[in-house]
């Protein structure tokens, strides 16, 4: 059985808050003994919180510019019939999103947030502040569009102290053959999962996840910046209509 | 608080099989009275089974070309260092994936699976069926690999019964403002939240998810098919490598 259940009250997070304390507070809020933190739970931290606590929160009467300054690569872009663009690029992460992660919701008038600067880093450090109550593992998540697929799910851009891949390689299906699909990114799941307890208007920025204690494990493990493709190795690392258009140039200045 | 459980004891599944009769019998088999089938609980149900219960099981040395049957159109295809060819194509029911949704796992030997003809309509079958116990919503899962992501994740290829989307569009943030992002893709979170349960080597290929009984809604609710983006609205409707291809050709042209 997997339980998952946002937690309630926690306050506005404004730069230099104390997320291990905050989660704490709000863990012991929580009515019912069975809601303390325990072994083996996963914590799941929304990105924006992480980000007020890190005061990686700007001034930006632009948010476009903002975007741009967060960009490392433009993946592709479309401009709307009313003249909106909407930009996917590769952000300093490795990360291929719309906006680059900059994010203008529950944000003061003028100001965007960015992604933290480090999100593992914060995924761990969180992770070991938690583990003098419980031995847990901390998920930081953020709200990503798709290829191919309408809509958005949550997904993990940080991870500390739990394994974001289920190994299955060498594993067999029970006529003994190997399996084909052989890494469930249990990370992104687990982020996906959570989104359904935190909802997206209010204000539950931290899940837990109980039943999926064999994936905790050292603060040393790698975190979601393995879950970033290498674009070299990305049949998608670029826009369609960009790669085209780069192999028009390409392909009339072969023949000048 | 959200509740996810797989179903335990479920035999093999052969054609004809009634997956509802299949579902309500492992429903009764679990053990205490809290796991029998309540209105709202969403009932997640693996392609594989819905695929062997109706025949989609074919004779095929040579799992290459069952893919090249099932493709309505190559994405894009990429050939490693060994020799062996990764092909991202777009199946009849519109879904982008790796080999089209051909199962080689877990199938007679010299057979595959193909996916279900239409699950939108098998999973309203199955949502119907058990609705004689319950008012349940079904959702049919896939494990499809991601554009810029390692790993894969589970995701509704059918739905009956059951709201897709999250419809936030005209919500506003704490601070009153629209939210930007808008159409939480819920029935993909949930996919991805009964991975975590049903295993990808056991043979648990139904899980329950209770909590989120807003979503359940009639049978007429649109589909999983609505979670397909149209490839015209699609920045990645094509391969970088196979767009440049396409652009150099052109281009080439162009000058001649």
């Amino acid at each position: 059985m997997l339980q998952v259940w946002a937690l309630d009250g926690i306050r506005e997070i404004t730069p230099g808050d104390d997320l291990v304390r905050v989660i704490l507070d709000a863990v012991d809020a929580a009515p019912g003994a069975d809601t303390a933190l325990q072994d083996g739970d996963i914590v799941v931290v929304t990105s924006k919180i992480v980000s007020k606590a890190e005061g990686r929160i700007i001034r930006a009467d632009d948010r476009e510019d903002a975007i741009t300054r967060e960009t490392v690569r433009l993946v592709a872009s479309r401009t709307s019939p009313t003249g909106h663009v909407t930009r996917i690029v590769e952000n300093p992460l490795g990360i291929v999103s719309a906006a680059a992660g900059v994010d203008a919701s529950n944000t003061p008038e003028g100001t965007v947030l960015l992604l933290p600067v480090d999100p593992d880093a914060s995924a761990r450090r969180i992770a070991e502040g938690l583990r003098s109550v419980a031995r847990v593992g901390v998920i930081i998540t953020d709200t990503l569009g798709r290829a191919w697929r309408e809509g958005q799910t949550d997904h993990a851009i940080g991870a500390g102290g739990i394994h974001v891949f289920e190994d299955l390689r060498g594993t067999t299906d029970a006529e003994g053959r190997p399996l084909v699909v052989t890494q469930p990114c249990v990370a992104d799941e687990i982020a996906a999962a959570t989104d359904l307890v935190k909802g997206k208007a209010s204000r539950r920025p931290v899940a837990i996840v109980r039943g999926r204690g064999d994936l905790v494990g050292d603060l040393d493990l790698p975190g979601a910046r393995s879950i970033v493709r290498n674009p070299e190795r990305d049949m998608f690392r670029q826009g369609a209509d960009e790669a085209y258009a780069e192999g028009f140039a390409a392909g009339r200045a072969a023949r000048a």
